[in-house]
């Protein structure tokens, strides 16, 4: 998987969680994760998790850390465990600059001292599955009371944060494929 | 799956880490994850792991919760991630009782203070993949310098805490599935 | 697999032979099956048969038992097999309450005195697989000599028949998974 | 798949149902299903229900049709579903031949007035998915109260329905790849 | 796998390359492989290969030997070995056809003393897989040099030639799935 | 994967082809191809191809270029695609050192001058799927008229072919990898 940490800032409208979005905007064939600094808007039509939709809850953030991945060699369902796994890492790496800060992870939703850090999906084209996982860097104007990284986590450098959490999560989806090489099968 | 926690001590040797171990002993059909207290004492040709194989590390704790998985229905690499994940909720509800201990996770090992809390493996059998995840309960006599959950996570209750543990990953495992099953497809 | 008999009439016209309609409709969330009342009316771009399309031949019941199964974890070709066992058992149910009823199976067809009983298709979406089968409560009307549940098969409580129905067949497929789950492998 | 009914008598052990029993016997390469007429008699070692052996059931009749299919393109899951589907046709066509009789498939056991006419199982190996399916020609001497082709299904030409039992399956088998391939899928 | 040398010339324009295009036009039910001659002219609308759209490749060729494979149970992954071995087949048929020819192979290209003959792409529906693999008839007028079967490979006989092909790749399709059925699995 | 020549002579007999045979011998972890010269000796009982256990064929060569490859995330059948391949390189490769060689593919045998050149098998495991690829070094001895690649392929620098082609094929295998990642589904 190659992992790229985008300069330029993206607003985030629900479009980019679409199939080849990373190879025709960044020319990074295969297996690919991004991240990218933007606004976060998605209305209703552009959401792909019908539980929002049925429960009419657009998403809205003034500045996020935006996270897409798109895989051509998983399951929906492994892809949502790589999801978990995702949010999981982003949970210790916060806890590893700041190990007093109280963070908690509920499924693939992140709380600091119980407001939510993030918003997060995982869904499926026709030949992959992709992920969004988006963390407030400045939570103002959410639309419920929300935690950010910049307040709440204390991350100053989000670029930095986030070519960490790129590369830590990139090594951990390696060594699970080599994990399941180097064991001896059981009868 | 079904989920159980056993009363009796079991010495754990390895051999329990094969196919149907659970159904043979505890009559439960199907996906399943049990966890129970013993010895663990794995010699090198019980070993599944051929990484501690070739480094000539065989594991032993004087007392330890063991927890088995068994499922019918994923794939090795899935199953990894599955081992991952009970080892983030495993540290996760330590936290939970114990918000000051310093626990963190390095893919599926677990160490507070930096020393070494948990063992665990995944494997697969022609008709199933297994879990091991073992966490000493009483780490004196360990070959490396072991943290253990009564003086380290500060667990009284094990037993509370295995039902616990295996109840929390259980919905999790479940809300997975459900994850996968309300995203609409993109094109 | 959530399993449920619906109260009000529906007609069905192939719209509802859609990813998620089930539970953007009635709220139930994963791999679930229901059953609805109502006229039946699929022109051709609404048909996903496209032997159907080819041959020309919309479908057209004045009343009929529609059921609707949506799965989140099986192949298109394992889904088929499932429709054949929901086929299987229907015609089983049949039996059951009347036993020297004339019913024969071909394929995905029933035939009762060699009247045509039902209709029925499987397919798939970006994340799931889907099954149609209906069965004519009135035949009066259908494109072909008909065959139906009230006249036919003598089946008074059509209700009671679906929810019946449902559930045996839910109790198999789980049957069939544990099935796969209590057997040594062999070599 | 290629079908083939065995001229000779096999005593069936168990052991019939291991990779490439077919193909070393009877020269037959890739999926392929046989039937055989012959004693059966499985004692515990060679059985891989695990449910009979943890019951101490082991299983004798003695005559028996005993069908053996070998498939090197399904999963055990799909493969349990081919086996219902066996047994379904076998009831059917036991219907056909005879409309009279009182036939109730059961999961994948078919039973005449209440006694118990067959027994089945499905399992896997490396590289293959196994069923066997036995039917009692003759039920004397069989652990319980039993039915047979002979006295209870009135079947005469037992190589005669053999060889109708397996031509009618593999065609549904073949129709059912077929059907998943002339659907468009829904969006 | 069926197969089927076209008779009428068809221009293909890419809108071939789609699920059951075969089956509605040919009537051919499930996996299938046929042959047609025609213009090839592919707008960047309709091009599947999103790197020769990013590079603003359109194809064109005056006349074609093009040819279109519909799978229903192959992976895209799988279809893509396919798509190399349907490349290899047409290399080895032109050196058997004409020993002297310098024809070489790189990934799914073939050229002869350095000019392009061919063009081609495997794809994804969401109930199948779908190759292209179109052959330069006449060369003339093509956007860079290029080879054709006439002047360069010497095949005089399109038709033939494309039997031949198809009848060979679907011999070593069906002999690819036998010897997976053939070995003894490893432990 | 990767890719290693092994320097020292191993003898190989059948015992090569087994799960992790190359992590235990040269610490390779995960999907891998090595290459080795030696004597080739494969006697009945360490067979996996049946075909030649059937028709009492053991292997014999001399010396022999053996190449094995064990793969963590292949299905069987994708494991025979990926032999043609490799046998289909090793032919291209030698053209290239050769163009005037009359080298034939068959299958998964390479003949020149219509003399076997090579012998091949792919298997599975529990954890993975398996090839050997033996080319002739040397003939003299073999049970049949063979051709090698010291006389009839002319090639003299054995372990410079091995490594260019365990290379061109690795780079092929990803480059399959790649394009399946950079096509856009079709409706």
């Amino acid at each position: 998987m190659q992992t790229l940490v985008i300069d330029k800032e993206i607003k985030y409208t629900g479009e980019q969680l679409s199939p080849h979005w990373i190879y025709k905007n960044f020319n990074i064939m295969g297996n690919a994760i991004v991240a990218f600094i933007g606004e976060c808007e998605v209305n209703l039509n552009h959401m792909v998790d019908i539980e929002d939709v049925i429960n009419n809850e657009p998403i809205y953030s003034r500045k996020m850390l935006n996270i897409i991945e798109e895989n051509f060699d998983s399951s929906l369902v492994e892809t949502v465990f790589k999801q978990r796994l995702l949010v999981t890492i982003t949970k210790e790496l916060i806890e590893k600059n700041n190990p007093k800060v109280n963070i908690i992870r509920s499924g693939d939703d992140l709380y600091i001292n119980g407001k939510k850090l993030s918003v997060s999906i995982a869904t499926k084209s026709i030949t992959s599955t992709l992920i969004h996982f988006g963390l407030n860097i400045i939570s103002e104007g959410a639309a419920v009371k929300a935690a950010d990284l910049t307040n709440d986590a204390h991350i100053t450098d989000i670029k930095k944060f986030a070519t960490e959490l790129l590369q830590t999560y990139n090594n951990e989806v390696q060594d699970i494929r080599l994990a399941a090489s180097k064991v001896r099968g059981v009868i």
